[in-house]
């Protein structure tokens, strides 16, 4: 029997009791004595209602999406019913929204005089530098606007995706021309074995401006590559979100202390984060903490609305997210390892992502044959999703071709259909991660499969956290600009 | 014979020309002797490169607009080909973009300091407040890419429009966040007969931000309501923003000197304009000139793409506008009378619109009954546009839009069909400016009654002047913040 399609119940009582608590950590800035880091109240406000709305607003606007044609058949499952498609816009416009919304919060010179009336902290903004950091939120959040515009036009205009992979470099241009006009940093600190060539650091001048611009084409574009199943796009943004705000906490003055175990990863000095607010790993250096508060500012209200989208979107889903919501997280990723300026440390939270990305160049270049969608195949009886294959029917896989997926099949990254006759390849398992870990885990049902990859991309992040504060002291030293 | 609808052709001479000429003059700013006012070249060589892109991309994607649902049927056509719609997202995505590639020119350190090198002239920007500029500059990009979605969406999900009245307020929330945020002016000027009550300076406050959220909703509807026939809302933004062009020409520091004879107006001062560079109308005031170049800047490449526009949508249009037009047009009118503090002068261009507003009243706020359509009727025989008529067949006029009727209709703004016996109203035209024309003209094409609508709103605004320049030196001396 097909299940029913109707929205996921809302408890009310969620409702009236998540209201009051976003109201009173939006307020409480305002209020005598004055917290330390005030916006950060606020922006946890936001975040609460950008969860509520994203719960509430997506579902109620479901039918109008219909009507408008943004409308997708589910293709893993037994029924056909339209399901609400680009709903991603929904979260987009929420999240830039209460984002212009809280602007106050952090910029505004009169509540920053309220703040001073209270005790001055250690690393908390300075008003002096308030208008620089605004002209540089305001840009991140035009390209967030760019994306957000930019997906929703792929969606209805349904570009082709060879075509669209150039599209975040135009939703960059805001803060790539923002950076150069406030005469931003294009230095780089060069790792320890390097420096007798290069020095202590490298002006990479223009190939900075290039690599800002091909971060934010990787970060946008590997999302909505590693999509197809309920769920997948909105996981993966949410596990980087959280990775991205636990990085970013180790920055704040916390009023008590505690030690990483890093010497247990083989690091030589003991990372200490915190003491009566000292500035976290930040070591009071008011400027990264200013940058980990940016970054913290994109990223809380990110997951509020991820969270309230994947219940909609969760298997069974009511709910797609379209490329928008692609488009929108990748640039907010972007934009916060851009201006914050840990594309590095960002990056590494991206390792399922590159893994993916990697695993699918032979396709997306053109050796392997790629068929319209590589989305596991679904067979109704078991309700069990099956690796899917591209066949060489066609035309037999040129030599290069033959190589690669030879290599990839003795990695078990791939599982090859050969002619027992003379050897040709006829058929190859689609080279992404899904059919890779249908492959390696056996054939199982939607649910499980967002599972393995949330635990995949938890996983991943694990790692990352390892690489960073441990392996990087044997590159880096604490010069971190 | 219905015309063939093929889009019109494009001279190639036009785009080998002009392509050169709009390049000297985005590079002439970085070339030695650095000009005056170096960031005003870029500016023009911008504008023309967006005359030059609508010109181009509209046509060039018409196909794909249509092809995704966006195109509608010219009711006022014998034919019924369909017509691309919603065709302002090209030419408000050509704006933006550009405006956001033109943001070192006057905003970046560098290109600042070499102009520093050349001769200073007085009333140019100084570094100090490019932050400060930049910040609302960019939150002026942030409303118009709003206002650019918020069209589409409606243009895609087809929004009422009694429920899309409000929209351009959350288009304009980038605006006055930034504008609290920068601490910005709420003071206003009191007119001369009012200060013995207020005083010469009245702090409105809140209401100062009311003021300017009610600005850009009005800017924005009253282009969007004076619509219906091939070319009529691009030549109204044209008209515009030529004016405000005008009114931002007079504050620039001239190399000559001129003088605007208002004692011909009766006005007691002689306006002088210029001096060796003195700074117009600013009066060596640099922060009155910094306005209007900030004004300039918005307003050149705007009469760009609304001229690249009108080239397609002029009878018999091959493109249509959408709301999307409306929605960036009117945004970016209120972006500079809000930013450049001269949204009193500004209204004074909108008399036309004004006046359409008012006439439409009655039927807006649902007084006399209207219908989904309020253009002119169409007669395909004589190929004349005649006024069309609201009719009260569902229940008789209640007494208040009988009155109001008999009222508009001894001013002539309408027409009234009595029924013989008892004397109760049967039918009005419908109250637009557009009826009212052809009632007071009579009958005439399509192309004969858009010509009359640009004339009138060249009357409008050659009037705008004689009541800015000349009147109101009646109520207001030359104290202007």
């Amino acid at each position: 029997m097909a299940p029913s399609l109707s929205p996921r119940p809302l408890p009310s009582i969620l409702l009236m009791s998540l209201i009051p608590v976003a109201s009173w950590f939006v307020v409480r800035p305002l209020l005598d004595p004055i917290p330390p880091l005030p916006a950060l109240w606020a922006s946890v406000g936001f975040s609460i209602f950008a969860f509520v709305a994203a719960l509430y607003l997506v579902p109620a606007l479901g039918p109008t999406f219909v009507k408008a044609n943004l409308k997708g058949k589910d293709l893993l499952k037994v029924y056909s019913d339209p399901i609400p498609e680009s709903q991603g816009l929904v979260c987009a416009s929420i999240y830039i929204l209460l984002l212009i919304l809280f602007i106050p919060f952090p910029f505004s010179t009169s509540i920053a005089s309220l703040s001073g009336g209270g005790s001055k902290i250690e690393g908390l903004l300075g008003a002096a530098s308030l208008h620089h950091e605004l002209s540089v939120y305001l840009s991140s959040l035009l390209s967030l606007l760019i994306a957000t515009l930019l997906g929703f036009l792929d969606d209805v205009f349904d570009i082709r995706w060879r075509h669209k992979l150039p599209i975040p470099l135009i939703a960059a241009i805001p803060l790539l021309m923002v950076y150069y006009a406030e005469g931003g940093n294009t230095h780089v600190v060069v790792p320890i074995p390097l420096r007798p060539f290069f020095g202590l650091l490298v002006n990479l001048g223009p190939l900075y401006y290039l690599y800002m611009s091909l971060l934010s084409t990787f970060t946008t574009n590997s999302i909505n590559i590693l999509a197809g199943i309920n769920g997948s796009e909105v996981s993966q943004a949410l596990i980087i979100a959280i990775s991205v705000i636990v990085n970013d906490l180790l920055y704040l003055p916390w009023p008590f202390d505690f030690r990483i175990p890093v010497h247990l990863l083989g690091n030589q000095i003991e990372v200490e984060v915190g003491g009566a607010w000292h500035a976290g790993m930040a070591y009071g250096s008011s400027e990264l903490v200013n940058r980990h508060l940016f970054s913290l500012y994109f990223m809380l209200p990110l997951v509020g609305v991820c969270l309230g989208f994947m219940y909609h979107n969760w298997y069974p889903a009511r709910a797609f997210p379209g490329d928008t919501l692609c488009y929108v997280t990748g640039m907010a990723f972007s934009v916060v390892g851009i201006q914050a300026h840990f594309s590095k440390t960002l990056l590494l939270f991206f390792i399922p992502q590159i893994f993916n990305f990697l695993l699918s160049c032979p396709q997306l270049f053109g050796i392997v044959p790629c068929p319209r969608h590589r989305v596991p195949r679904f067979v109704a009886d078991t309700n069990l999703l099956h690796p899917s294959k591209t066949v060489f029917d066609k035309r037999p896989p040129t030599r290069l071709a033959s190589l690669t997926l030879h290599i990839f099949a003795t990695l078990g990254f791939t599982e090859l259909t050969m002619d027992p006759t003379n050897g040709v390849v006829l058929e190859a398992t689609n080279l992404t991660i899904l059919n890779f870990l249908l492959l390696r885990l056996g054939p199982m049902n939607e649910k499980k499969l967002v599972q393995v990859l949330i635990c995949t991309q938890i996983a991943g992040s694990v790692l990352a956290f390892t690489i960073r504060y441990g392996l990087a002291g044997l590159v880096y030293d604490g010069d971190r600009r």
